[in-house]
Formats: C-alpha cells, sequence, structure tokens
C-alpha cells in the first residue's frame, strides 16, 4: 500500500471538511484540526489523522455534540471552569486558556477543570501553549477501564495521560507526555504481530498472572501501569484529579454510559497552570533550570523528554507528511 | 542483637533530648520529634529514630542550624513562602501550613514553596494533616543526585519523593509517598547481604549497563528511576517544580555544596493544595470519590495505597514499639 504526501494544510482542510461535513459546525471543527496537525507536524500519526475515522464516528452515532459553545466560568480566583457542552475537547481548552493564564498570573497557580468534553487528542499539544507563554503546565486525563491496579487482575484506570510542561524562553517548552500504561495498547499488537516478547511489567494474561507474551495479554489478559505500584498510584492519582475533583465520570463510570462507537467517553480534565515569576526567583528561574538542561545534554545517552517531537517539525511544515493511501481514501469517503 | 521497646512518647522525649544536647531549641527539636514520632508509630522504620544520627551529625557540624525561626511570606494569592533559614523542614512547615491551607481554601488552589530547610523526614507526615482537613495535597523534594536520567550512566535526580494525599472525610486520607527511584538503596544493600538478584530495571553497573546484580549496583553502579524513561521524566519534573520554581538547589547542586556528614543537604520542597469543595461539585465529592475507593477494595489482590501505613497505628499508640538496643545505645549517648 502506498503512501500520500500532504502537507499539514491540506491535513488541516481536510479534517476540517471530513468534520463539517458530519455535522460539526466551523469552531468546532477548526478546534479539532489543530490539535491533528500538531500532531502530523509532530511525527504523532497515533494522535494525528489516523484519530479522524474515531471522531467522525462519535460524530455519526450523537455521542458527541459538534456544535457545542462551551461555558467558561470563574468558580473561584484559583480555578475556571469550562463546560464543553458534550463536545470535543478542543474548542473548550482553546476558549478557556486565556482565562486560566490570567488566573495563574494573578494568583501565582490556578486550575482549569475541564467538563462535559469528548477528549481524543494528545495532552501535549494543550500544554505546550501555555508552557511557551511562560507557565508551568500540568494536565491530566482519564479515559475507560484499560490498566490494572497493582496486584489486581482486571482493569480499573485509564490510560490516564499526564503532562508537564516547563518554559525555556526563546526555546521550544520542555514538554512530556505519558500515559499510565506501561505501553500503547497499539505496540503490543504490534509485538504480537511480530512474534516479538515483551519486557515484564507490561502485562497479564487472562488469569491475572505476568506475561511477556503479547498475545496472551491481548487475549483477555489486560496492561499494567509502568512502574509496577508507583505507576499504578499515579493512574489512581489522575483518575481522583480529573474525575474526583470535578465531578466528573471515573473510568469504571464512563465504561457504562459510553456507546463503544470508537470515539471518546464523555469526561474532564484537569490542567494546572503555575507563574514561576511568582515563587521568588523570578529574576533568576529561567536560567538556573538551563544549567539543569545542560547537564542532561552533555550526559551520554540521555535525552531532553519531548525533545524528538521538535526534531521533524521545520521539515515537515516545508515538506508535508505522508499518511497511508488506505488512511486517506477513508477519510475523503467522510466528505460526501 | 536484642530489641528495646519504647512507647511512642519515650520515642518522642529521646529524641527531643538529644537534639536539644546538640545545639537545637526546643521548637525546632520538638518538630522534627513529631516527625520521628509519627514514623516509628506507621512501622515506617526508615524514617524513624533511625534517622537521629543524621540530624545529630549535621547539628554536631554545624551545616544545620538547631535554633532557626522561619519567616513566612504570601509572595501572591496563592503563594505561601516558608523561609526555613537554614534549619531542619518540619518546624517551617508546622508554622506555613495554616497560610497554605488558607490560600487554597480563598482561592481553590494554593503552593508553598518551602526554602533554606534540610529535608529529612517523610513526606506523608507533612501531606496528611492537610489532606485530614479535607485539601487535596501533592508534596514533592529533592535530595542529591542518586537517579540516572534514562538512557545516561550517571546520577543527576536526587532520589525526589512524590506524594499526593486525598481527603476522605471521618476516614483517614489516601495519601501514598513514593521515590523516583526504582528501589531505596538501603533495600539493594539487603538484596546483596543475602545474595538475592534484583528485578530488571532496579540499577545499572559501573559501565553504565544494565544489572539486577545488587553488588554491582553498590559497587560503582547507580539506581535508576522507576518505570524507566516515565520515572525518570517526574524525577526531572521534581528537580523542576521544586528547585526550580522555588530557587533552591538542584540536586547536583546540593551536591556541590553539601559536607557529607551524613544528615540532609540544604534544599527546597514543593506543595500544593486543592479545596475540593471549589471545584464544582462541592456536595459530591466526598461520596463520588468513595465509589472508586470501593472498587478498588473488593478487588482481589489490590490495596489502597498508604493503607498498610495506617493498620498498626492503634496498636503502637498503645503498646509502643521496639527498635534495635545498638540504635538505642547510640542515640543514649547523644544525650551527653
Amino acid at each position: 500500500m502506498s503512501d500520500v504526501l500532504l502537507t499539514l494544510d491540506e491535513v488541516h482542510k481536510l479534517v476540517v471538511d471530513a468534520l463539517r461535513a458530519n455535522g460539526c459546525n466551523s469552531e468546532n471543527a477548526a478546534a479539532v484540526a489543530d490539535t491533528i496537525r500538531a500532531a502530523e507536524r509532530d511525527n504523532c500519526a497515533s494522535h494525528g489523522i489516523f484519530r479522524l475515522p474515531g471522531y467522525i464516528a462519535s460524530l455519526q452515532s450523537g455521542k458527541v455534540n459538534g456544535a457545542a459553545s462551551p461555558v467558561v466560568r470563574q468558580l473561584s480566583p484559583g480555578v475556571i471552569q469550562a463546560d464543553g457542552g458534550g463536545g470535543f475537547a478542543p474548542l473548550a481548552l482553546q476558549q478557556s486558556r486565556s482565562a486560566l493564564a490570567e488566573a495563574a498570573r494573578n494568583n501565582g497557580i490556578a486550575a482549569l477543570a475541564l467538563i462535559n468534553v469528548h477528549h481524543f487528542a494528545a495532552l501535549w499539544a494543550e500544554v505546550e501553549p501555555l508552557a511557551a507563554s511562560g507557565l508551568v503546565t500540568m494536565a491530566f486525563t482519564t479515559y475507560k477501564p484499560a490498566v490494572v491496579p497493582f496486584g489486581a487482575k482486571d482493569p480499573l484506570y485509564g490510560t490516564n495521560p499526564m503532562c508537564f510542561g516547563w518554559p525555556r524562553g526563546d526555546k521550544p517548552p520542555m514538554v512530556f507526555d505519558q500515559a499510565s500504561a506501561a505501553m500503547a495498547r497499539g505496540e503490543v499488537m504490534i509485538a504480537a504481530r511480530d512474534g516479538e516478547m515483551l519486557p515484564p511489567g507490561v502485562g497479564i494474561d487472562s488469569d491475572g498472572l505476568p506475561t511477556t507474551n503479547p498475545s496472551e495479554i491481548l487475549d483477555g489478559g489486560a496492561l499494567l501501569a509502568f512502574g509496577g505500584h508507583k505507576g499504578s498510584a499515579i493512574a489512581l492519582m489522575i483518575e481522583l484529579l480529573v474525575a474526583g475533583l470535578t465531578g466528573q465520570d471515573f473510568s469504571f463510570e464512563a465504561a457504562v454510559t459510553d456507546n463503544n462507537d470508537g470515539g471518546p467517553p464523555n469526561g474532564g480534565e484537569l490542567m494546572l497552570a503555575i507563574d514561576p515569576s511568582r515563587f521568588g526567583d523570578s529574576e533568576g528561574w529561567l536560567a538556573h533550570a538551563e544549567t539543569l538542561f545542560e547537564k542532561l545534554n552533555v550526559m551520554e545517552g540521555a535525552r531532553l523528554p519531548g525533545d524528538r517531537r521538535y526534531s521533524s517539525r521545520e521539515e515537515n511544515e516545508a515538506n508535508g507528511i505522508s499518511i497511508p493511501a488506505s488512511l486517506h481514501e477513508t477519510c475523503k469517503g467522510f466528505l460526501t
């Protein structure tokens, strides 16, 4: 199967057109397309146009409101709430970002509780604009049960990513974004296809026993959290920060109400923004952190987390990206 | 070697007397003794009276000011700074806790930047009082280089614990406290003594190669972060949140200035406190979170993180705890 070359603006237009043809208004379509464009620009195919069929499915099933109008409220001096009205998350995030930033600059720290949204994008794309504007930023979201609590045999926690961004002045911010699952399900599927064994700690079989055989994980088994009981505790923390704090569904609750159309369930997200200039080292903090990054950069074999994403950005903006021809055909099919 | 039985109040008095005989004033001595008493009460011997020789050493060397008077300032509506004045951390924490709680209740979220302190205690003992008062609480601190960044061969990050507390109304809060290192150095030493191999992912040998031999880790090797690159990213995040934000030493900087007397280096700590009643689900959040804990509690093999600490509390309060006679002799030696 051959690949199709698209400029990033062509990616954006294809996504906007497909979403609009399936019930999105132009604002919501553009916001989703922005996140897909950013993913393709940074070679993150798993959050790129590959996700369009899922977005479309959840519009076609009526689960997601493609014409949702987010409502942004200030619940307290340091807490912004954005009610996405049952739409996709990106528009609610775009419309509440400035309120979160303003609250963080006024108070030193602030939180954004995103509710009633369907989240299907990468957190790094949401954290990067705030970190680039000088705010230390964290984000957390849940999903449906996919990760087994340490010691148990059945999934309870979502894949539950967390994301952290640190501003670097004129340089792109340091942003890492990592799931609580030890490995993405797609990677396990690739290992099964290729007949390769996995490292220990990735999953369990249908009896709840540890296995390094990817087929046993996929066939009635389940994924573990990264790092044993410590990653499991982080997955629990994310359930509490996202759903516990904001009144949204825990992953296990989202699974009960979701229609399994292939798109994202309804849920929430929590973002925290911190203004480093309000913490007592307003002159020095930026240069100080660079001394740590410099230490890391000169260590053989080490790498600044998230750095790889930036490496292809310029080239992809100039030359475009390629997607599988079959995916391109599928996406074009959404236009009519 | 036999053990010596002490009531928890005897532990507290022994610690106070030893610290006062070595330069602590009564306020600082009592604050440190509170954290040691809490550790012994919860069967956390590694942060209990076992640490007293380190505290004493850093008083005797003059590194720590045993008569420090913390200064608490509000840097912005959501940011409290507590300057420990070169003393141990516990007094600065005790004196700034109410300011952090008040800022969190006023704003919904607030931060405490603890600076110029010597931190040698467990974070859970600091988080629990705030979580018990109804605030979601997080804490982070650094140390000296002990953990190798993912892919590198030499330590750069501290053991870098993070702690998270969730209020549970009348029940004790859910509090977990975990180091960024895959395993405590003491546990590696015990495995070496017993001739046991370690699981993969704990450490590297002196050539920077992965090893499961504890002796190779101790003999010029180093500890890895838990969970591979994801735990390593969390260790980096903690360096930035603690030292980057507050202007305190990164772990690699603390190692340069520390006198290696066996006590803790000078450094900082970051605490975050969140008032869940300000996030839009003020009526329901407490009961909602209990539904998740209930799901976890009925899963065979699973356990609520931190639960084990509470199990022995009542018995130890009633019957006291035992410490090695040699340690007791050492501690009594500090009294004269």
